[in-house]
């Protein structure tokens, strides 16, 4: 890092940029090597632009975030926020000449309190790591992404993001209690609370969470945590057709089960991950319904939903015996994007959340879909929340297929729009659809938001190009 | 009314607004008569200012909303919007020579889907007839404030209240899914949505929630429900201190038991209520803990808590045996306001939430702050949840104790602050605690919140002096 800074070509704004970030960051916080800045250009979503940072920067304090901030402002530089770059819609890529400000040195747990049920933390806290710590202390914080062994808090504050456990536990937003949040002139706001409850003054915490990193930048974090409950149990259940799985999914709902986790695979998913990891999932079957209960008697809940699946038409209804068997389904299950992007090489996974009326709707359409545009798409979903990843799979080499994959992509949104949902339930807007957001929430509302942006982020350095 | 407008003095300004607002409103639903528009004049809180009402509207649409919105924004009227006014910090009290808009009149149901586990309503609806009416489809509106009888859902958003329901099922806000809001100058904005996640864009939704009415004007709302729980069982212990009282609250939640209520009464509170309506409750006691269960098997879980009771120090514990005894002990928890109200004539409600582990330490210095008040100051808490309504009775009609009174409930708000809680948990801030707000969020949370208002509010007519 030292000797990019000494050969590195740097036009006169870099270097003044750079000293300037050096005068409130030790050397080892400030990296310049562009070899090495270019690999925090961005995160993990195809089709979407970055430029080339002009510096990473990794600090370990709030005072030296507020010092980046400060100098940003001073300098008129963007800054764009990372956590891990696990994200999928591009929030997370650099602008060209930015000050990348990865937050993942600041990954200290600050306090577990098993009486308050809080957990104090830093954003570049782990996903996976915080909730083992917790699990330590008989609690569980919830919010589950795929990506929970990479990903970082701050991350899943930024999109809000869910996950498995979203259908009975909510998604990030349910778990933050309160915010410290550097603003874009340096200054500190903490927001919130951390107590239960609390209504002094306009929920600027949830204004936070899931703006992408675009109105200011999140340095510590009061979770909500709940008591650990007993350890889930799975059933699968194979139907003959997807519009019976989403039939049982609704049918589940309504008779008012509460599931922890109830996911649907279809086919081509269930295809893809045989392909890749041999698991011996059904392949016969038209979709595959994973249920799952944590409660006091999951056996007897398991076995209401297994009537409540044969009375839809699953073909077969198999409880997993016990905790190995559960596991290796949810593994199935988590595989699925993975096992998918082998099918041709690249994929683009959509996110559309439908009421959970709508979800046989929303399947039959995008088979249509793939069928219109001669496409691999496969879904999984988090079924019980209507949300669902439609996934196309294509050769990224082949401009013809990349362009029939970008704009089925797109048919997947006005679908989900038409069917009173939204383009994005957990993945966040980002670059991907910045485009699609005015449809969602129409002219006022794009105005009023914008209108909120000013005023936390007057003058537009804090994430630029995200999400408008 | 008609008559009002013939006889009533006007001058030029009221005349013109009147006269405007019939442009786009039925005469029914214009109240100029000042014996009714006074009547509109305030909430139920104490110590708060009022002014008198130009006008009182009651529209029925969201056309006729828009209307007044546009009228206030052209003739810079101030619009001072009201539910059943049983809020209890002045946050719906009338502004000299404002429009009252009262939305008691939209008070339909618009949709109640068991699938979606959602309902669509229009503001007015009062919470307890929600509550009925989706019972009947097997599902569970959770919030309930102690005046759910009255109190309407859109006042419920605006102050984002409580309940007893919260320490296992949260706030209102955790159940507004999206919004529809007509603006200061009368534009519609939608926010949020009917499906059970989405992240595209800022959550404006949770801005709404809980602003008093000071952004917007809520005239339809989304709300997720849940499945109907079985019904609640209750258990009571009596304890020889409020100290034990709260260690066993503590213990409780640090075991990680999940009660559908926990609620405490102090000594104070419970002879209030004694003396009131004769419950026989313990009267030796000096703090009835309640705690309940809406789980599959509540005597179980019952049993446990009663375990952690004793080795709390209880000196008694009394499971009720069915549900009528346990409706009667909710019945005297609800009576607690009424009846502290009875010990002198007037209250002062305060609504600190502390983090829980800190209420042992809030009830002993509400008890210090009594003596050293020289009043009585009986303290019902949502215990679970730390948020205390120490009750301040004194007589209105001597000065010197009404100052007291005011003072020591200052005290008890500077208590909450400093163990880390909040000046309400529940209650919002009004007119009542405005000046406490800013020491609570400090000043660039004031300048951030005060920021955001000019965006939605620039004139200044939404519920002008609430808040700030």
């Amino acid at each position: 890092m030292i000797m990019s800074r000494i050969e590195a070509p740097r036009d006169e704004h870099t270097g003044n940029l750079t000293d300037r970030l050096l005068a409130g960051l030790p050397p080892e916080a400030v990296l310049t090597d562009p070899d090495v800045t270019a690999s925090y250009a961005h995160d993990m979503a195809s089709f979407c632009p970055a430029g080339s940072p002009a510096v990473v920067v990794l600090p370990r304090t709030v005072e030296q975030v507020q010092h980046v901030l400060r100098t940003a402002t001073e300098l008129r530089v963007p800054v764009v926020p990372q956590g891990a770059r696990t994200g999928l819609s591009g929030g997370a890529n650099a602008t060209e000449g930015c000050v990348v400000l990865s937050l993942t040195r600041m990954d200290r747990i600050l306090e577990i309190s098993p009486v308050d049920r809080i957990a104090v933390v830093e954003p570049g806290v782990v996903n996976a790591t915080l909730s083992r710590a917790v699990e330590e202390h008989g609690l569980y914080y919830p919010p589950d992404p795929s990506s929970w062994e990479m990903c970082t808090i701050g991350g899943n504050i930024g999109t809000a993001s869910g996950g498995l456990c979203c259908v009975k536990y909510g998604v990030t937003a349910e778990y933050v209690l309160g915010l410290d949040v550097v603003l874009a002139d340096g200054r500190l706001l903490s927001t919130g609370r951390r107590t239960a409850k609390g209504v002094a003054g306009y929920d600027l915490t949830r204004l936070f969470v899931g703006s992408e990193g675009s109105l200011g930048i999140v340095v510590r974090a009061v979770l909500a945590l709940r008591p650990k409950p007993p350890r889930q149990l799975v059933l699968a259940a194979e139907f003959a057709s997807a519009a019976d799985a989403c039939d049982a999914v609704c049918r589940i709902m309504e008779g008012g089960h509460v599931p922890s986790l109830l996911e649907l695979m279809d086919r081509t998913t269930v295809k893809a991950v045989n392909d890749l990891a041999h698991m011996g999932l059904p392949e016969t079957t038209e979709a595959l319904l994973l249920a799952a209960f944590d409660t006091p008697d999951p056996a007897a809940d398991l076995a209401a939903v297994a009537a409540v699946c044969e009375a839809a038409g699953a073909t077969q209804v198999v409880p997993a015996e016990d905790a190995a068997e559960s596991e290796m389904l949810l593994q199935a299950r988590r595989l699925s994007l993975t096992a998918l992007e082998a099918v041709k090489g690249t994929t683009m996974i959509d996110d559309v959340c439908v009421p959970r009326s709508r979800l046989g709707a929303m399947l039959e359409g995008v088979e249509r879909i793939a069928a219109a545009y001669g496409l691999t798409i496969g879904v999984c979903a988090h079924a019980g929340d209507g949300n669902t990843h439609p996934t196309v799979c294509f050769d990224a080499r082949d401009p013809e297929e990349s362009r029939r994959a970008r704009e089925s992509f797109d048919e997947i949104m006005a679908l989900g729009l038409e069917l009173g949902g939204t383009i994005t339930g957990e993945h966040g807007v980002g670059v991907l659809k910045k485009e699609w957001l005015a449809r969602e929430i129409g002219p006022v509302g794009v105005e009023m938001q914008r209108a909120v942006k000013q005023v936390f982020d007057p003058l537009g350095i804090l994430n630029p190009g995200k999400l408008f």
